[in-house]
């Protein structure tokens, strides 16, 4: 017997399409993210890949692409839970910038490290200014970051993936969790046990279910990186590769 | 202190639209329905009622207008609890009729037995036919009905408010059901002590949030019939009652 995961990262929002650095500012999906949303939950319901319980973030692109992509698949009542350790980076004071401008003037080397390093967190935002969530109701007494890089992701998410998540998936339940590109690449590193250097260079697809089968005893992937649901999911994640040049 | 409820009926269906006997059949929000979520949501956040916590029936037509209620309210990250107890009325044999057709054929006095009396149920939906609920997965194992009138439908929910929903609202947070006609009528019924004549003349309209200050004692509304965030609220509640004719 193995376990099912389904990770979902959502679709675009109105500042991917912007090119702005989003990190927990808490924007919609765009009219193209719906979409992929929503077909997002075809692919899972003509895979006969069926939800029984959801993970989300506190972020409305995450949370709206899993009710588009659920209520497509028939699986809209499915129970589900929210927690602020599913959430995107805390891009720190990056968040709202643009991502051009932002390469253009702090050169490519910062730029990359920024973006793509595992332990080199941006300077942190300030609190009470306009893009800082330290305010913000929804993390009330939540030991919230004011910037982070994917190691940070990983550290902070972890107790929730072991304390709540792990012991969800081991009641044979197929688990999707709808989140963020680099809440996701911090999973996959650790599913797939990818070094902090060798995980630059993965990237995943918005609105396309990955799916992982487990191993009943270990908990790690049959097979390393999972299946998308989608054949053309590889020119994807190449396109993601290419964002910001 | 009191506490704050928020009661919240769909917008329009499909089926609404079309005038079909609906209960139980999971049919989603036509495009005014979808309108209708958003503008009760923009009520909620202009009146600074902020629900802490949802409960929604097992129906997407439920599901998705506190989805997009909440999400225009800003309020889309609170946790969720998802019951068929708050489903709405099963309508048996007649889900799938539509209603005019079926006063026609059965005349204005069945008619109206069926659909406002308080203890008459309608004929009971057969095993396994088209528009039956007997096998659907998000069911399994429940004590599901066949039928119901809307004594039923009290019946049914009412260990769940008193087991689940009235322990979370003595936490001080701010309640929100979103949910159907019928089964919004039952909780009235309950919280206003309106008698089983008196309630064949209530009615709810969609889409406009209904608030209850509750007395910290009793549970018990300070204001009976509670109030709806929207000055034309009254006028809807005229609309509904002439339905079907």
């Amino acid at each position: 017997m193995t376990y099912t995961l389904v990770l979902l990262r959502h679709g675009e929002s109105e500042w991917n399409a912007k090119n702005l650095f989003t990190g927990w500012v808490d924007v919609p999906l765009s009219e193209k993210g719906r979409a992929e949303a929503s077909h997002g939950g075809e692919l899972l319901k003509e895979a006969g890949v069926l939800p029984d319980k959801l993970y989300t973030s506190m972020l409305r692109r995450a949370i709206m692409t899993a009710n588009l992509s659920l209520d497509a698949a028939d699986r809209h009542w499915i129970p589900v839970e929210r927690n602020w350790r599913l959430n995107e980076r805390h891009y720190g004071a990056l968040q709202g910038l643009n991502k051009k401008e932002t390469r253009d003037k702090y050169g490519e080397e910062q730029f990359m490290a920024w973006r793509r390093s595992y332990d080199v967190p941006p300077p942190a935002i300030e609190a009470g200014s306009e893009y800082s969530q330290d305010t913000d109701p929804r993390y009330a007494g939540e030991p919230i970051p004011m910037t982070e890089c994917l190691k940070d992701v990983l550290e902070r998410l972890m107790p929730y993936w072991n304390d709540v998540i792990v012991p969800d998936i081991k009641t044979g339940k197929t688990i999707m969790i709808a989140a963020h590109g680099n809440s996701l690449r911090a999973i996959v590193k650790y599913l797939d046990d990818i070094s902090d250097d060798e995980i630059a260079g993965v990237n995943i697809p918005t609105g396309i279910p990955l799916v992982y089968e487990l191993d009943e005893e270990t908990l790690k992937p049959i097979k390393k990186g999972g299946k998308y649901l989608d054949p053309e999911a590889e020119a994807k994640i190449a396109a993601v590769a290419n964002q910001g040049k």
